[in-house]
Parts: structure tokens; C-alpha cells; sequence
């Protein structure tokens, strides 16, 4: 795939007047571009999650904000900054839990306060410089991660993934899709072997749809069909993204990465965690200090057009597990690639 | 659940003119058994998989076998021989790869030619007796498995379960779920989590209906749940079916089965294979030996009543795979408990 015709799940027109968004919803049936041309769309889409991702919800949001507020004819700053403050909160409430949104969003009215003192064209280039530099930065810490990840790994391996890291959650390449999409570019013919991911079936529904767009040969499995791939040898790495990792290395991810963690050992095979330095938190001691969130049971019993399940069956569906430090090779980051004893090599990251 | 009132996937009907089958196929969300008059329609339960389960098909055929001669007025043995050879032949055509079938029929064809010398009424009380003798013995098979399973067990464990190796795929019982039929009726109180078992579901379709038909605490997880459960310790023990086991222990078993057998060892829980006398193939030394059948694409891609997976994406779908030896605690039999060395016991067994 040529490197000029990527998938870019969000970026803004030239004339940086319209949010282009890849409609993930319709995803993996259809291919849909939409333009977000009022805030109040960009709220919608997120809402919706057409724009899913944590980084490319970031985004999103800073994006959305500069198009809400750049046709601004206030008389003063003080009145500029009011109208910003409520977009800003209007595009807040769209996903209440997402992190990145909130992030995105501080990031830009520290930028604005500290451009108060210029005139509001200079301002509003000054948010929309903002809005860009969250997008290029998110696009260089998944380079840099795919550019650590791809040196660990050799043309022509078989590679296991779980849900979907992939580049349609960020600026551009993923996480742990990253160094498939970098080895792609440089002729790798990497073998992919797609995890579904129930319940969503993001790898299905996603993965399998970005790798195959990107030209990049994928087979799709079921969860269960992990073991039998690795132990006939399909598998020479597994790449995962993550939640958020603890100060010891323990890692929170998309439900089923322990137990791919725990075939992978068995088997001898590497699994790596692809983690930007925000996804570390070291205030957080080990993974049994994680919260595991419960999602809701027809997810599991009715979720894709009909009931599979009997009606008021008992269900049990957390929405991520953690996979213990010890089932982990590597973490890899945008700083590099740590290795056990990761508690050591994690806090050497922030110094 | 009362004793008299256990789910009987197939039986006949007290006149000895019908038989009564639960049809699978509307599971979970109707409970339905149709009557099946001539031998067409025993014949299209078969094929069309309202009839499922191995000793199921078995007791099914015979008892079709019996309906379908228990009417013919011929004039001598050897006219009637030649009209049950051809509604024999008949049935086999229904589902060509079921062993028990085959093997169902051809015991009665050896009752028929046992009994050649009788009159034609008693040839026929015999044919009727031989498929109630197939249906009684499968449902001793499967109690004694049950049993000898429960004697490993103890009040409020939970246990974990893959696939449906249950009561409506046998007489009654079934094999994995025996024990915890058993230990309804004696109550253990086990709390039973099912695997849905992708792609095909029946996990969630069959297991967990059959369960909570007979009162059974279950709940539903999706395959890739199965670790977490574990690592929170809501597992005892993990009780499985099988296709085929081999001279050395080597399990053949719907897939997944091999996944949850190596977490179970990580995390020190036992795992449990139920096996009757049947499927112990001691001609098969391992399970590398053991063929690995593949299935269409779209089970996987659009399973749910709609397509979840980007048109075209290449699919890995093996049927089921091989546990090896090293991962299974016991292999649970109608003749007993059988340990490692396996290669040695099961020998024992048949000697």
C-alpha cells in the first residue's frame, strides 16, 4: 500500500473548515467517509462512536473544538473564552469516560489562555496548531512504538493479535498494529492471525478490516482457536495493546489478552504489550488494584441481530482482564522497549 | 428438578408408535418436541439436526428403524430382511459422518439376523427391544460416568465447562454434564459457568439452556472469559466431553477445549475428560495422528444473523482440537477413573 493512500480515521480538510471521520459503525461492511461540519455533529459522532479510539477521540475533540469556535466574532477575549469554555464542556459530555477526550480538551484551553493576549485570528490558528500538534504527536508515539516493535520481529512471521490496536483508534498506525503496518511498507509479508474479540468482535469487525485494507495478510480466527494456531506453529509473536499498565508490569487489556498471555508461555512464543508512556500509571501499584468493569449481559446473549442465549441467563461479562508481569515479555513504548524486571524499567521511563 | 421430569432429547412414546424428539435447532429460545411418525421424517430430524449428539442419533435411528418395520406384513423373513436392509440403508444416508449411527443400525441388523428363525411379530418385539437396549445402555454409560465424575467433586464448587457434552446430545445425562445432573438431583449446589463456544454457540444455545432447564445455577461467559474466571478463583474444576481419546491420553474435543486445559494447569485447577468406553481409540497412538476436519468460513464471519467480518477475510476454522496428555488431570470413564501414566490405564480398561 502506498504510504499516501492510509486510512486516516480523523483528519481535518484542507480548507480546515470540516472534520473528515471514517464512520466505524458501518464498519465491516462498508467504507464511509463522513464531514462533520458543526460541533454539534462532532458530539454526535463521538457519542455514537463513529470515532472510536482513545487517541483518535482526542482528537476528535480538539479538532471539533477549533471548527466550534474558529466563525467566533466576539467583541473581547473574556467573551471569546466563555463561548470556547461551553463547547469545550457541550464536547466533554459526548463519552463522559473517555480520558483521552478530556485530555484533549484541557490541552487546548491551556493553549488558549496562554494565548490570550494576541488577537482572535492569531488565537484561533494557535488552536487549530494545537489541534494539529495532538494529532502529529499521537502519530509519532505510534511510530516510534511500531519502529521498536518491528525490530524485535523478522519478515515472514506469524503474528497473534487481540481487539483492535490498530491505526483507526489513533492518528496513524496503532499501537500493536503499528509494526505491521511499518512492515508492510518495507515488504515484511508478515502473517496475521486475527483474534474475533468476543463479545464486540472489534478484531472481526476492525482488525481484520484495517489489515486487509492495508494489504497485509490476515486470517481471522476465533478466540478459542488461539491454542490450536500457536501449538501448529502459525505464531512466532503476539502483539497486544493495553488499557493501562501498573507500575509492576502487570497490564489491563481487552478481555482474553490473560489467557492469550498464558498460551503464549506455554507454547514459548514472545508476547509483547504495546504501551504509549500514557497508558502507564505508576500510581498504580500492581493489577490487582485495577477496577474490572461489567459490561452488559445481552452483549453476550443477543449481540449481533439475534438472541443465541436463553432468555434471563445468568451472564458474566467483565470488559477487560489483566494479565500478569510474568506472562509479558516486553513492554514496548515510544521511549523503547522494557523488559523484566519491568518495575525498574517502567519507572526509568519518567526520569 | 424431580426425578420424572428430566429433559429426554429422544424417546418413544408409550404406544410404541412415535417417536418424540426435542427439536435442537429451536433451542435456546423455544422448547419444542415434534413426533416423528414414518421413517421420512426420523430420517429429516437426523439430517436437519433437530436430532444432535452421537448416542443421541444412535438411539434415534434405531428407534426409526423399529418405526419404520414394525408395520410391514410380509410374506416371509427374507422379503422382510430385504425392506429393513433398505429403510436401513435409508437412514444411514441421513448424516453419512455420524459414527453412531452406522453403528446403532448395524446392531440391529445383527438382532434382525439373530432372530431370522421367529415369526414375524417377535422379530419385531426384538428390533424394539434392541433400541430400547441402546437407549438404556447410554444412559447407564452416562450415569456411571457421572458418577464416577461426581465422586471427584464436592458441594458448592464451581465448575467450568466447554461445548455441550450434556443430557440431549445422550439417553440421558450426557457426559461432562452428568455429574452435574447428579449432583442436582443431591444437591451440590454447583455453580457451573459455561463457555458460549464460538462459532457455533452451544455453550450458550445447549449447555446453558439444559442447565437452567434442570435448575442448575449457570452462567454464561464468552471463551475468552474463561482465564479471568479462573484467576478469580471461581473455577474447582474443569469438566469436558470428547470426540476421541488416544492410546497415550491425547484428547480430540470440540475446539477451545485445549486452550482452557492449559490455563486450567497454570492456574492448579483439574481438568477433567469425559470419556466413554467408545471414543477410547486405542489405535491411535497420539493426537498427532488425529486429522484436524475444517469448516466453512462463514460460521465464523456471519454466525449471528448478519456478517461481522469484512467480506472476503481469509478464516481459520478447525472443528476442534487436541489436548495433549501432559494437561488433563483424569480421564473420566464408565469403567472408572483413569490417571496418568493414561497409556497403561487406559489398556486396563479393555482387558
Amino acid at each position: 500500500m502506498a504510504q499516501a493512500d492510509f486510512i486516516q480515521s480523523v483528519r481535518i480538510n484542507p480548507e480546515k473548515d470540516k472534520l473528515i471521520v471514517l464512520d466505524q459503525t458501518l464498519l465491516p461492511l462498508e467504507t464511509k467517509f463522513i464531514e462533520l461540519v458543526t460541533v454539534e455533529e462532532v458530539w454526535d459522532a463521538i457519542k455514537k462512536l463513529k470515532v472510536r479510539g482513545a487517541p483518535a477521540i482526542g482528537i476528535a475533540a480538539a479538532y471539533g473544538l477549533y471548527i466550534a469556535v474558529k466563525d467566533l466574532m466576539t467583541a473581547d477575549f473574556s467573551s471569546f473564552y466563555a463561548e470556547f469554555t461551553e463547547k469545550s464542556d457541550y464536547l466533554a459530555s459526548s463519552r463522559p469516560t473517555a480520558v483521552n477526550l478530556f485530555w484533549a480538551l484541557r490541552r487546548m484551553k491551556e493553549r488558549v489562555l496562554q494565548e490570550q493576549a494576541k488577537p482572535l485570528a492569531e488565537i484561533k490558528r494557535a488552536l487549530l496548531g494545537e489541534a494539529e500538534a495532538i494529532r502529529n504527536e499521537d502519530e509519532m508515539v505510534c511510530k516510534s512504538i511500531g519502529e521498536h516493535s518491528l525490530a524485535l520481529l523478522r519478515p515472514g512471521m506469524g503474528l497473534l493479535t487481540h481487539c483492535n490496536a490498530g491505526g483507526i483508534a489513533t492518528a496513524r498506525y496503532g499501537t500493536a498494529l503499528a509494526p505491521m503496518h511499518l512492515g508492510q511498507e518495507r515488504g515484511y509479508n508478515f502473517k496475521v492471525y486475527a483474534d474475533e474479540t468476543r463479545p464486540l468482535l472489534q478484531g472481526s469487525r476492525l482488525t481484520a478490516w484495517e489489515l486487509m485494507t492495508a494489504g497485509i495478510d490476515v486470517t481471522l480466527i476465533c478466540d478459542n482457536m488461539a491454542s490450536i494456531v500457536m501449538s501448529e506453529g502459525k505464531i512466532n509473536a503476539v502483539l497486544v495493546g493495553c488499557d493501562r499498565v501498573a507500575a509492576n508490569g502487570d497490564t489491563a487489556n481487552k478481555i482474553g489478552t490473560s489467557g492469550v498471555a498464558i498460551l503464549a508461555k506455554e507454547y514459548g512464543i514472545p508476547f509483547y504489550v504495546h504501551a504509549p508512556l500514557s497508558t502507564i500509571d505508576l500510581s498504580t501499584k500492581t493489577g490487582a488494584e485495577i477496577e474490572i468493569e461489567q459490561r452488559n449481559a445481552d452483549e453476550i446473549t443477543c449481540g449481533f441481530g439475534r438472541q443465541t442465549a436463553p432468555m434471563g441467563v445468568k451472564v458474566y461479562n467483565p470488559c477487560f482482564d489483566v494479565t500478569k508481569a510474568k506472562y509479558i515479555t516486553a513492554i514496548i513504548t515510544e521511549k523503547g522497549v522494557v523488559y523484566p524486571d519491568f518495575a525498574e524499567g517502567l519507572k526509568r521511563l519518567f526520569t
